[in-house]
């Protein structure tokens, strides 16, 4: 038995359509070749991380030019200490036009690597494999089902963690606990320079309303300023709610669900908003279908907000958020994004966190997440806990 | 009373003294203005994290660019939705050489900055807020002091979380729990494209000798492909170490250390490398002192381990780490770095994490890590749990 690590996690079939959808890719933008570094994009093609490139020419199959791990193998691993090494494992044919992730990677080391390829034309490949990774592959659904069913089982638990007198934190940390003994992974990856959470967004009473630097549906003040989102020691009190939304990456691929708890009497205004979230989820799988451009699924959630006179609290009431929802997979922050602009296409084989939340003033915020696969007919919905409010003194 | 918030939290003191520092290295590098975009540089001037940029003139006061949150206020604050606003808000007055984030800003951010400015030539100020960084003005030595306490008060009660047949997972999500409750913060912060970690790093047994593709100082295989580092579900059993490396972020300064436990009875060679690396420590401290080449420690540790017969497996033994120490503060892995090739020469205030550590087959690892401040004269140590070997079971 060998003790060396497989470079390709995916049976040989996932990882050739992974593979393909890569390369049609590269023919419809006339790439001849990508260089891939980010992690999230290594680990689409092969199932693992590890420290290095994948080179990938349209013809011809891909290298792995490796760093760390030591010892691993599989057809096409050749171990590097620098990338200027690239290039001559490649051989005779360099690329004329060469794709780079340059919306992750860092300015010094894209430039780096665009200087070992001196005469090819350097292009942005961030956006198409976006685009690629917005479909998932049928083992990928499978992960995001296996997903959804474990952090729905963390979310049945929680009423159970509440006792008179915690905090926000202290829910938040039982959560974190159980989640992580029911698997969850942790690392919640986000696209994107500047973004930063821990492990979820838990948001008590007022808390709710107070606004955070970075582009989540909802802020709070957090611990800390060092990292100010999210909880900030609000003492859970009656009359207010306790919105949960919490790491679903339990397998490489995360799901995405918010649910609220309450104590006490709500006022009807919350419920009224809590309701109207439901209500907007009930719409818009119906109108998450193959063709439909993400924006109207916008466009409708705001006609009924308006109807419902809700605007004010919708996606916040101090600070609103821009989007209602977004793709999601290796990343929290995938395609399509629902929001006004998007000019995202809905696919077959999306799968999409739906989150339209608002913020009551004293009270909190209500309305629920889901993660939904879209089918030729239909939206699975993959995080099943109860979607009404859960009263914790009921 | 305001419900806004302030945007510089340090004292007035304290934010001077960080600003001049910035302006010292603006003047050598003769750098004309500075555009800070990075979380930990713009944590490190005004003690929290906002979104938008922040614009250091040589001469003149800085202008704070916010994007989110809504409602900050203090001297310079100016809200913008883009980058392009800025130059209309800088006045007259446009850089030359102007210092941009390079090693850190995705390659579209960094161009889509250096074009606001189009009359500049672009410098990468990254290794300046490095160097900036590495020295810690006396609030961050207070927090980083808290941090250690606070570490330090979580390690001493994990021999009371160990339980018979539990595995390492099991053993890392109740240090988890502790250290949450404990008030950590969670977030690792790690300068780099392609560094993850969720909480810490727990090794067990033989998964200390699965190499990982991250730049860690000790691997461990993890429980999933997509981020395979650290415990990977190995049960704790007699005759092996459990080391424990987990997240000192208690303030948004962190400090890093490392201690082992273990069950039963531990082999005499183990037993020989975890007293190096004590001795490494102890003669260590005793050259980090302002002044001294950082590559003279890596060496001087070199002498002793190969002096005692242990190269084989000091920093690794399947897969070798290439540094034994590096800086510590608002990200994991700051200045100097203690490396053989390193250039970095020790400061008076740098705050070094010093790391020697073994991987003994079969056993696992061994070895201590601290965290020290250099004084002129002398480093204090402020992570203080006992050094020895714990036994679970004496």
């Amino acid at each position: 038995m060998s003790d060396k690590l497989k470079l390709v996690v995916w049976s040989r079939e996932d990882y050739e359509l992974r593979l393909s959808n890569i390369r049609r890719r590269l023919e419809q933008e006339s790439i001849d070749a990508l260089l891939l570094a980010d992690n999230s994009n290594i680990y689409y093609l092969t199932g693992r991380v590890f420290a290095g490139y994948i080179y990938i020419p349209r013809q011809g199959l891909p290298i792995y030019f490796v760093r760390r791990p030591v010892e691993m193998e599989g057809d096409g691993v050749v171990y590097i200490r620098k990338p200027e090494e690239i290039p001559a494992a490649i051989g005779m044919m360099p690329p004329q036009r060469l794709g780079l992730e340059l919306d992750v990677l860092p300015y010094s080391t894209a430039s780096r690597l665009a200087a070992i390829f001196p005469e090819a034309e350097t292009v942005n490949a961030s956006p198409m494999m976006k685009q690629v990774r917005a479909v998932k592959p049928p083992s990928a659904l499978q992960m995001l089902r296996e997903s959804g069913a474990r952090q729905t089982h963390v979310y049945n638990q929680i009423p159970g963690l509440f006792h008179e007198g915690m905090s926000d934190f202290e829910l938040q940390v039982e959560i974190e606990h159980i989640s992580r003994m029911e698997g969850c992974l942790g690392q919640f990856r986000i696209s994107g320079d500047s973004m930063e959470l821990y492990m979820g967004n838990i948001l008590a009473g007022a808390n709710a309303d107070a606004p955070s630097p970075y582009d989540f549906a909802m802020g709070g003040a957090g611990m800390d300023p060092s990292l100010p989102v999210g909880a900030n020691g609000t003492l859970i009190t009656p009359g207010t709610t306790v919105m949960v939304d919490i790491n679903g990456n339990y397998t490489g691929y995360m799901t995405d669900m918010t649910r609220v708890y309450a104590l006490g009497t709500i006022e009807p205004l919350a419920l009224k908003a809590h309701q109207c979230s439901i209500d907007i989820h009930r719409e818009l799988t119906g109108m998450m279908r193959p063709g439909t451009p993400a924006k109207s699924l916008w466009e409708r959630a705001e006609e009924i907000v308006t109807r419902a006179g809700l605007k004010a609290y919708y996606m916040g009431h101090r600070q609103h958020a821009g989007f209602i929802g977004h793709g999601v997979g290796i990343e929290i922050n995938e395609l399509p994004v629902i929001a006004p602009r998007s000019r995202d296409i809905i696919e077959e084989n999306n799968v999409i966190a739906l989150e339209p939340k608002f913020v009551i003033p004293t009270v909190g915020a209500v309305g629920i997440e889901n993660t939904y696969i879209v089918h030729s007919d239909s939206a699975e919905r993959i995080t099943d806990a109860p979607e009404e409010i859960i009263y914790f003194d009921r």
